[in-house]
């Protein structure tokens, strides 16, 4: 029984467009077009057969392949079971593949053999739970489709779809792997539902709007962009992955309005398209290069996206002038409370740098199995971004960094991302790494390994006297050294263990 | 002890602000002028003073006034102690006020002496509660300030607010008498939430925005722009009461740019601006006369309000798109589910006129003080408006008109107020009663009171026909009978018990 004053699930939202809008088209894939009534009807088959497979309230559906309609459909099936519906990064290796099968721990996985065929057999082979899921292929075997003849085999009516709370999560998305591992975070039809009207404000997405999904859908910078044109009734347009010419074709063809891209992919698009081949004009877009500018149509509007991450399904912070804050993060999005926290969780004043904090209905309701983290993630009551920022004197909120590690000063909590981005606007610096070294009087103090511009003199003394001009004295490095480059880890981050191992640097606190 | 997902409470977002905006101008009325921090400890004190005289949760705080920035921190106030605020119509009479403070049962009045005093004290003398609350004048008296007092003597140090639940009713207004007595609906800091994101999203207010809180504030139509403006960051400049050359000088001096007119009120502002002594060009509008827009901005968007009503706390359906759709009220706004539905509450199809029923986080908590009624308007796990719609053939809603009675004809329902509005539009037609007679055969069958135009020759059989070409046969009138005026009840509505009694009018079925 539910009651009049319900926040309504995705599964809500689904029936209320197929009713309202049914014969307009919800969703482009390929040669594929469904309308609301009949994304409505396919999403309903889906239910039934993955209620029949086995799915329930907070099993896991895991889709191991690129942007497809059909990732659209095992999201929505799984919010009308109260389930949760995991689309990985299907970029992985094989041996991350197989950690995010073992960690989901899926009862059904749907899977694509096009491009990723290889590295899903590799995982699955790898994996130790693999074996417990139902393995479904969406696009093959061969001309065939596995996933297909699942959805024609189901029986909808004999299905009823349980009530599902607003609270409950119906999508988990993978984090990068700050703290060792990649976490999946549970983010609820609550959380999306304010989220996706927070996009809608902000974009000024209607039902008339046409969001083109080329970026990954496992990623929540494009995912929020279609499940708000999803709320309001807008239609998607799916591309299986980012191909410049390809994007172009689809935005004419489709009259596309709105998307998510890379500033790389809007270069491509923009010389590939030099002759006008392609007529781009539908698209609103915040301004680019000149070139992108007289293709699109250039966005006027004042509202500008800030601070936001993957664990509040979207963004926090938001800007409604375009006049130059000081804080470029802007300030927090109307339903959410956002504050700068020391460690011990007392709120900082202007100027201070700490941890970003956030209160609100799209938090994540925690990460996928871990209990530990997930205390420590929301303690106070707040949920801790992980993330540095400061307010400025007029309250806006600028970001710094991620925490990473912090250096230890007498009493004092030094951020190395903050006294890197001092030293790294130094037009003398290319790259700089922060880390702190034992210190018998001030248990630690601040080390900088500098890599200057080619042909630069600067020297440490230089450096000292920069950071000094810029920010709080006991910032300051004690100590700076010189390389030639800073040693990276396979995925391209500093090595800061490198670091440490070679400068001497520990005697780091606890997190 | 609160959670990361927590929705926040109106006193949250002062909280917010007061962090956030500190130093700007929260709300401008007369010589006043707070900031956020201001307006935050200003609430702070009214707050601990209302709980030193006993107002805790679920208490109500009752505001006998017109506009003023004191009824916003009256509002505020109750909503950091998890009490209602009730800002009654003070444009009623004596003894309507003494119904109203009488269901109420409040247990603090705040008053106010100017224009309204008279009524308020001859209220205050009928009303057989009003001796059991605290009462407090706002502007007097004389010189002094009752409110000022009690503001100055109270110690915010001393008090720790208690944990409010989103969930919690802040808000009570009373609606218009449909039912023999008005109503007080119940709304939640989540309602209001949801609602000042929508009100937002409509008409794209941000922080930069000012608005002119001129119509009455006891009146949702008014009170939803000065709370979506509060929770943005935006300024309340706040008006007495609507007098339309105070209003032009408002506009000009404080670049108001947003607000709530009635057309004649524009009209007037028109007139007495006909010269150009005020500049109101900060002030967004939608298209008006020429007269008007050539004073203001004519807001181009292509955004437009639908169908709203008190105990939804604002609107429900809104218009994406400036094509003209077939269903006026336009769609459902993102975050409701809106059908339209028989007696039985079947949902009905396309061109059938049944009730709005309504789910979602705005829905009212209920009515104070009305168990049973509560029970009646949210059967089904609906909100049930008491207004009649229809769905158009590409899903679009109408508004039809209130329900009022329902004439049983055979097993079908036929609402008075679909018919009147067919034979209204008749050329012919100045106005219409329908109403039910008794009927051996068809339970009851329909009779049309009309009053022709001067002049005009239309016969009976001219209606009856004119129906059958645009409604369902058996809508359309059995007898037709003619006045040269309706009769009235004393608030200017069509007296349906006189137009029964001259005309055999009964057997209506139970609501």
């Amino acid at each position: 029984m539910t009651t009049p004053e319900r926040t309504p699930t995705v599964g809500d939202i689904l029936t209320k467009h197929s009713r309202g809008m049914a014969d307009r088209v919800a969703v482009v894939c390929g040669d594929v077009r469904l309308t609301w009534r009949q994304l409505d009807e396919r999403v309903d088959r889906l239910a039934a057969a993955l209620a029949a497979d086995g799915v329930g309230r907070g099993d896991q559906v895991l889709w191991l392949g690129q942007n497809c309609h059909r990732l659209l459909e095992g999201l929505l099936a799984a919010g009308r079971l109260g389930a949760v519906f995991c689309p990985a990064n299907w970029r992985q290796s094989p041996a991350e593949l197989a950690f995010v099968i073992d960690d989901v721990e899926p009862t059904v996985v749907i899977w694509q053999e096009t491009e990723v065929g290889e590295t899903v057999a590799a995982a699955r082979g790898q994996s130790s739970s693999a074996k417990d899921a139902h393995w479904i292929q969406h696009d093959g075997p061969g001309d065939a489709s596995e996933y297909e003849d699942y959805l024609a085999a189901s029986d909808p009516t004999s299905f009823t779809p349980p009530v599902v709370d607003a609270d409950d999560p119906f999508v988990m998305i993978y984090t990068a792997a700050f703290e060792g591992r990649p976490n999946g975070a549970l983010l609820s039809h609550r959380a999306w539902l304010h989220q996706n009207m927070v996009t809608a404000y902000i974009m000024g997405t209607t039902a008339e709007d046409v969001c083109l999904c080329c970026s990954p859908m496992f990623h929540v910078g494009m995912l929020r962009h279609a499940l708000s044109a999803f709320q309001l009734g807008g239609r998607n347009v799916i591309a299986r992955r980012v191909e410049a010419e390809d994007l172009c074709r689809l935005i004419d063809a489709e009259r596309c309005t709105v998307t998510f891209l890379q500033a790389p992919t809007m270069a491509q698009m923009a010389a590939g398209n030099a002759d006008g081949r392609y007529d781009l004009s539908s698209l609103r877009s915040a301004p680019g290069t000149p070139e992108w500018n007289a293709m699109v149509t250039v966005d006027e509007r004042p509202l500008k996206n800030g601070f936001g991450q993957t664990e509040l399904a979207g963004i926090i912070t938001f800007s409604s002038t375009r006049a130059p804050g000081i804080g470029a993060a802007g300030r927090p999005i109307p339903v959410a409370e956002v504050e700068v926290v020391d460690p011990d969780g007392t709120v900082l004043g202007p100027g201070e740098v700490g941890e970003l904090v956030v209160r609100g209905p799209m938090v994540m309701n925690g990460y996928h199995r871990r209990p530990e983290l997930n205390a420590h993630r929301r303690r106070g009551g707040w949920h801790h971004t992980n993330d540095l920022g400061r307010r400025e004197e007029d309250g806006t909120l600028s970001f710094v960094g991620p925490v990473t590690r912090i250096v230890k000063s007498a009493s004092e909590n030094i951020y190395p991302s903050e006294v890197e981005a001092c030293i790294r606007a130094h037009p003398d610096v290319r790259e700089v790494g922060i880390i702190g070294v034992p210190d018998p009087v001030w248990t630690q103090s601040v080390l900088a390994v500098v890599v200057p511009e080619e042909g630069a003199t600067i020297t440490g003394d230089d450096i000292v006297e920069h950071c000094r001009l810029h920010i709080a004295s006991y910032k300051k490095p004690r100590h700076v050294e010189f390389l030639d480059a800073l040693p990276r880890t396979p995925d391209g981050a500093v090595n800061y263990d490198a670091l440490d191992e070679k400068f001497g640097g520990g005697g780091y606190p606890a997190k």
